[in-house]
């Protein structure tokens, strides 16, 4: 019996550690709790921004297991399931299967950037042997690229693909996705993973997101979804600008997932320490972040102000930061991205 | 006293060459009759689509001369005014004004891929020196890009520059450039150049696009202008699908403008041939290229079926030619284009 | 006391799979004696060649083990260290010291590409924990880039960073480096792991390299080395010819290592199936190259001529396959690494 | 009757501009001379250094005219002929041809980036109707690129074909391309446009280079030729580290060509101001520039130090500039780079 379409906003969950750098189980139990309560769709575990790539095979799979557990079927989970080969991978979708999840995630095979062909082999043979729905993940700048024919054969060869979570941000190519496999596979998902397009490519026919955002202001990730389906545009239009500054802010102001991981404490979460190493600049630029997150966030109530007030400017509602010193911040970082094979 | 702002759709019109490979004057003026009585609110050329570099200086005079004068103040004329520096430029400026163009479009140098900071200094100089209104005219993958903080001093410090068109097909940029401009320049204006993202750039905020597509189908681009401004989403959707689709096939199965001219040809125009020199391999593809636009096109009533008739995939609405097919081509196009520094 | 600089030629060795698709520890075994007795200077196991990142944590180890044990002292070993995060990296830093490795290869941390301020915070880290050797390993293709005033940061703070194994193939980056390190570290080692700018890198400066077609043709390779170190430019041109020629067909012509596996397999070592699934056609076309590589091979006596014979270009010494041919598939899969970000 | 081969240094020479902005004349002649005396095998007018883009089509054959006559036959002229398209670039060759130049060079067409096919449509028609020699220029981050298998066909079909200049800098393109052309066009002449790999190219095969640092210290560009042809490498390599720097510098810290501009004012000549304008901080931080190429100029003898003295690191051989600064700087200035698709 096919089971509900991947439709909403998806919280891909960062993971709070403790202060000997493992995971603080109680508090992403509270975590977990809050984001429900704030009405998201649905949680994303060992997505990338919840770095998944950084903790081992056993952390990865106790992150499902508690993520599940605190769930306890509220809302559908939609789990990372990358492992270092296809067996790997398999073997996770298994264990995750049994744990209950709604479906795995799964981003192409990364480090090595592979052909087409490769991908679709790659996803094929998942796609065979997998017990548990599949969502394809498109994230090129950070994995080998699913393209829109491997889409297409793999939505028509595999009933267990279900669904397509795209990173690229390119609202062209969400549309040739959408014309290439509708007609086929109408209960098909798209969801997006660029918040600062998420409500046009809700507009032109996405599902639903898996918003780094959504984790840091549910409230705002949700409020913003529902006047888009429900077509009040100027309204959606606003949140959508507060939400491309937001976001923009922790994109690009701190290491990923960084920037996010600062919001989510100005939340009341004690997320500890990540375990990529900072320099002491960066950890002083963090806290600069900070202090502007924490204006932004107040703008919309969902914090104090700092000690020492904010400038009128420094709420979201406002504007926010000199747009002028964001737009060189971000200029300069996506050079860097595309130094870095990211853009 | 302030002008209207720019708003709608303006067609980056082609130029129809004559056997002897100079411009077809009486072709020319026939073209803009057509296009301005399909609808389209202005004219743009020496735009990209109109290969203003593969004139002579003296041509892209007498292409304006020829706009202005078939025109005769029924749409406004935005005249593409790039030369070889600032001085050239200046004088063009000069000289389509006193043609009555309601406003000029300067590309960004290129060649040397400029920073920020030149591309400040040169069009600061153009702003304080220019008789006509300026719209700055961004398309990274030709031309130094017109970044987002140049672009917020030049329209604080240059009352006449009045616009921007931007063909980087961002929809974060885009939310970026209005969010730094309109608080102080209310009346500023942002153009889209992509058409495959019309529908929802209009829905973000722009205020209308220079779009190559008008110029083959001016009806559809229309359009999918009325219905998104008026808030037909569905229909509107719809068109934009189309749109992708057939912008994608004159964007890709050839090399630019040539599809586009090999469009607008079945829509009734002689339009001769360009001036970039083809191989044997490239002339043949262009005429398995026009029998499948004209399938597309007959599709939409725009024109007969070719010879021998189309297979049901080929007219725009059933969803065209196989995605995979295209797709790919899409894809290593693309690939290419990263290859030449474009995307 | 400190150990002798890492010099000379370095084979980052495949690893062999049996029928079950786990590694096959005999043929892992024969292959290193092979290599010995052809004279390469070192061993590096885990590198890029070896897949390293479609092993398990557990399957990594295990290769360091054989290695080391099958090597026995003969040559040094420099082992891929690189795992989830720093502490499990520096736990793998301290295994492989008790195996005896004379040093341990960390490329950059890769999925997410980092800034040089947290690459040089990663690195410092390691540094100051491991208690062997470390060698830098910089492939901007497929991890974050190690920009040279890190580099130069790391080689001025961390004695036990020891070398730069450098995949990026820039001659005039590697002139940089060589300058910027060398004054304060002259025991610091420069390896070069581009084998298509072998002769010229060593020419300008470098100790050696970590060269993929040391694994496949490790009498070239060698040859080379030797050539060039003594100043008999001329027979060392035309090996770097040939090289480029074999390297550019072993690595364009089919997802990277499988031309090198298929070129060893001709030298008479059975490496069975990647672990990374390939579609039908790839299987097809790795019969193809196959064939190509024995006649390239065959050429300079590797190996027999396959049945059928070669043509006369198909030897490496003749000037091989045709270079238009070999041209397109060069240009068309840098277009498609640059598309995926390596390039 | 067949010509000479080119080979040696080519100069890209600079144009001074008098106070009006307009062609200094007399400082060009003065200019040309001087190079001459400096040993530089031929002078190449109308290139990238020279701004070739900047002028008008008068002012372009004027510079012409002007580096002929002054020559007088005492070294080769390589013109830039490349004009709006294929007829105007033709009558640019014709004129050249009249006036005594060894042979043109024509850029592939820019803005537009082209594929291969239209790359070569356009160089065979080209090289079918020019009366004179012609050099293929190749420079993928200005223009569109020249791809290997078009270099070999164009090389077989066109005889007027003699030659390319590649700036790409890529040292096994360099080689691919000498394998692929080499054995049927023995006489075809290959030049590099990458200073900083000037002694590698020539040590795997390139007849010789245009480069741009050969305009500010001829002497040391032409005792790098010297000392690398003539095998004497210890010497050549050092040449090639001071010119790495002086290269780095004068391309990374300015917008180009300012910085060879401005070292060229230092060898005492009036340059003038450049077309491109500038921003006050572009200004102050070209003074600053200028004063440490002063001291680098001045170690080598080339000018006195300026007022003030250098810090010991300034002058060339001594390692110059701090690394990790430069370093620094070039890292950012190639992520620029890369951001404007130029790398």
């Amino acid at each position: 019996m096919p089971q509900e379409r991947l439709q909403g906003i998806f919280t891909p969950n960062l993971v709070p550690m403790d202060s000997a750098g493992e995971i603080n189980e109680p508090e992403l139990r509270r975590y977990v709790d809050w984001l429900i309560d704030r009405g998201v769709h649905g949680l994303y575990p060992n997505g990338s921004t919840g770095e998944f790539t950084r903790f081992t095979v056993e952390e990865r799979r106790r992150i499902i297991e508690i993520v599940c557990d605190q769930t306890a079927g509220r809302v559908p989970v939609l789990a990372g399931a990358a492992e270092a080969n296809v067996k790997e991978t398999i073997k996770a979708c298994e264990y995750y299967h049994e744990l209950g999840v709604r479906a795995v995630a799964i981003v192409a095979p990364f480090y090595y950037k592979l052909s087409p062909d490769s991908v679709y082999a790659y996803f094929r043979e998942i796609g065979r042997n997998t017990p548990v729905d599949v969502t394809l993940y498109n994230i090129p700048m950070f994995a080998s690229p699913i393209d829109l024919p491997t889409v297409q054969r793999l939505s028509e060869e595999c009933e267990k693909i279900v669904a397509i979570k795209d990173s690229s941000g390119e609202i062209p190519h969400m549309i040739r996705m959408i014309q290439a496999v509708r007609p086929n596979r109408p209960e098909f998902s798209f969801l997006t993973g660029w918040d600062a397009a998420l409500m046009p490519m809700i507009l032109i026919g996405c599902d639903g997101g898996t918003n780094a955002s959504s984790g840091v202001v549910p409230e705002l990730t949700r409020k913003l979804y529902d006047l888009t389906v429900s077509g009040q545009l100027d309204g959606a239009r606003q949140i959508q600008y507060d939400l491309v500054q937001l976001f923009d802010t922790m994109l690009y102001q701190a290491e990923f997932p960084n920037g996010f991981r600062a919001a989510v404490e100005l939340r009341g979460f004690n997320l500890g320490i990540g375990r990529q190493p900072q320099s002491d600049n960066q950890r002083t630029d963090l806290e600069l972040l900070s202090r502007s997150l924490q204006c932004m966030l107040a703008g919309h109530g969902f914090t104090d102000e700092p000690v020492g007030g904010c400038r009128a400017g420094d709420a979201l509602s406002d504007g926010g930061l000199d747009a002028q010193e964001i737009g060189k911040i971000v200029q300069s970082v996506m050079a860097e991205l595309k130094n870095r094979g990211m853009a």
